[in-house]
């Protein structure tokens, strides 16, 4: 039983790399990266938010580097858009999709590995969404730009929302695979609706006049 | 007596962690990101260079993650800045002010916690002034800005005189409070009077006309 | 004899740190920082890569801050440059040789001792080229600049080709000195065959003009 669902949190991990690795081979096919650059943009992007978690919580090697498939499925989806960019272009706005589906999958997962090895609540649903943003995070700074997860639309709200209910499920003795899938859909939908309607947060109402950059 | 001296220490660090998220989350207001974005900055600012001497010295999971109050602590730097904007800014030049003082603080509390974990003198210096630059510049690469403390007045060699006095402190048998006081204070007046004189390290005689950049 | 191996495997890993240290230094003195600028770029680009390397094997603490050797290598590296910058200037298009040279020893030898960790080849390799891309792209993401070798001809493949001899080496069990050298050799070759004949790899042929960045 546990090990059906540790297998299904896997599963998810998986299918975030994949996605998240669209999303980096995307902005730098963009950028007119060579294959290997958008090779590293793929796995920086798809794996850099699970190796952070990974060392935060002592999981070491991360699976990024000992386990074959995540190296895998962030090459996979790498070659793919490198190959067959426009298919993945004609998707309409891909990188947000992917971005938000990616960031769904990562949170639950995330939140789940960190309650598994032990974390309280609270840290368990930071580092869910540390896992989900981290990876856009350093797929940004590489490309020296301010991360978009800075002042996206509940971006991280949303990786938040999904990490609580893994955390509320777990504290209710719920069934985890539900539960999971829940938390998956809730951020994703949660993250949809706000680029779809321009939901944000506020920012602070003393801020100065924007500054140059 | 041991654990009354770690009790210091982590309060100094506590209070490190407030600073720095109140000059990250100010600078993360003067770019206008949202709440969100002003949290994030304020933790990074605040718990990034704790967190890179944790992962070396193989304090793991670091304390920023398995104590929450470092999280209460940056969070609410980041809240109180986000609300009271104005009464922070009123304070003069805040982000170098809180800076320095943060600089002090955790210069002194990563060198008194490298030595506790056996690093050798030379190495806990250099750990102590990561923890006390290793915020500062990750705030400002998230920012896609080039870190100030690579060209500020004094700043990393103000980190290291204060870890120096904990070194010496410790290799002198000195009672530790009084040390640590000692080494945040030197740093903390190092870099201020740096800062109000223009105090300054010698650029290489042999550079080139300063490029674009 | 083991022990000799990793004695070689040091020394090759020391003699990398110094030529990246060179180069990073190089590039601070280009941007005109001052003397702490200079040697905070040396040791970012020194020892990124290895502590990273180190971080995800579970190596901790990181030789670079457990061996002072290392330290040593970085900042006497940084301190020849800033005090010797138009010597160093006159070597040709110096920061491109010292980082072909660099990346082949780093290559190679944290490959070796990835394998020597118990990683599988696949991820040895990777984390070899990881040892030679790391500090390159620490040193410029510092410089809020896209990191060089994301486009750099044939960067992180001459990187692979030298790790690729070590793990092969190793599975045929051949002496592992000369393997090594050959590694270094192969590495440093074929990036500076490279630069010198503007080798690349293919952009994707689906790649939408170039945006503005």
């Amino acid at each position: 039983m546990t090990r059906r669902v540790q297998e299904f949190r896997v599963a998810i991990d998986l299918a975030g790399v994949f996605v998240f690795a669209l999303s980096g081979a995307t902005v730098a096919v963009q950028r007119r990266l060579d294959l290997f650059g958008v090779l590293v943009l793929a796995m920086v992007a798809a794996l850099a938010g699970g190796v952070a978690r990974d060392l935060l919580i002592g999981a070491v090697p991360p699976a990024a580097v000992a386990d074959w498939r995540y190296l895998a499925a962030a090459g996979f989806g790498g070659l793919l858009t490198f190959y067959r960019y426009s298919d993945i272009e004609r998707l309409q706005s891909p990188v947000q999709v992917f971005d938000a589906a990616g960031l769904g999958l990562f949170a639950v997962a995330g939140t789940e590995k960190a309650l598994l090895l032990g974390m309280n609540p609270v840290s368990a649903v930071l580092l869910g969404m540390l896992t989900g943003i981290g990876g856009g995070i350093a797929r940004d700074v590489l490309m020296a730009q301010i991360p978009v997860v800075l002042y996206s639309e509940l971006y991280a709200i949303a990786a938040v929302a999904g990490g609580i209910v893994v955390v509320l499920g777990h504290a209710l003795g719920l069934p985890p695979v539900p539960v999971m899938l829940t938390g998956v859909f809730l951020c994703f939908g949660l993250r949809f609706m706000a680029i779809r309607h321009g939901w944000g947060l506020p920012t602070s109402r003393h801020s100065p006049a924007r500054e140059e950059a």
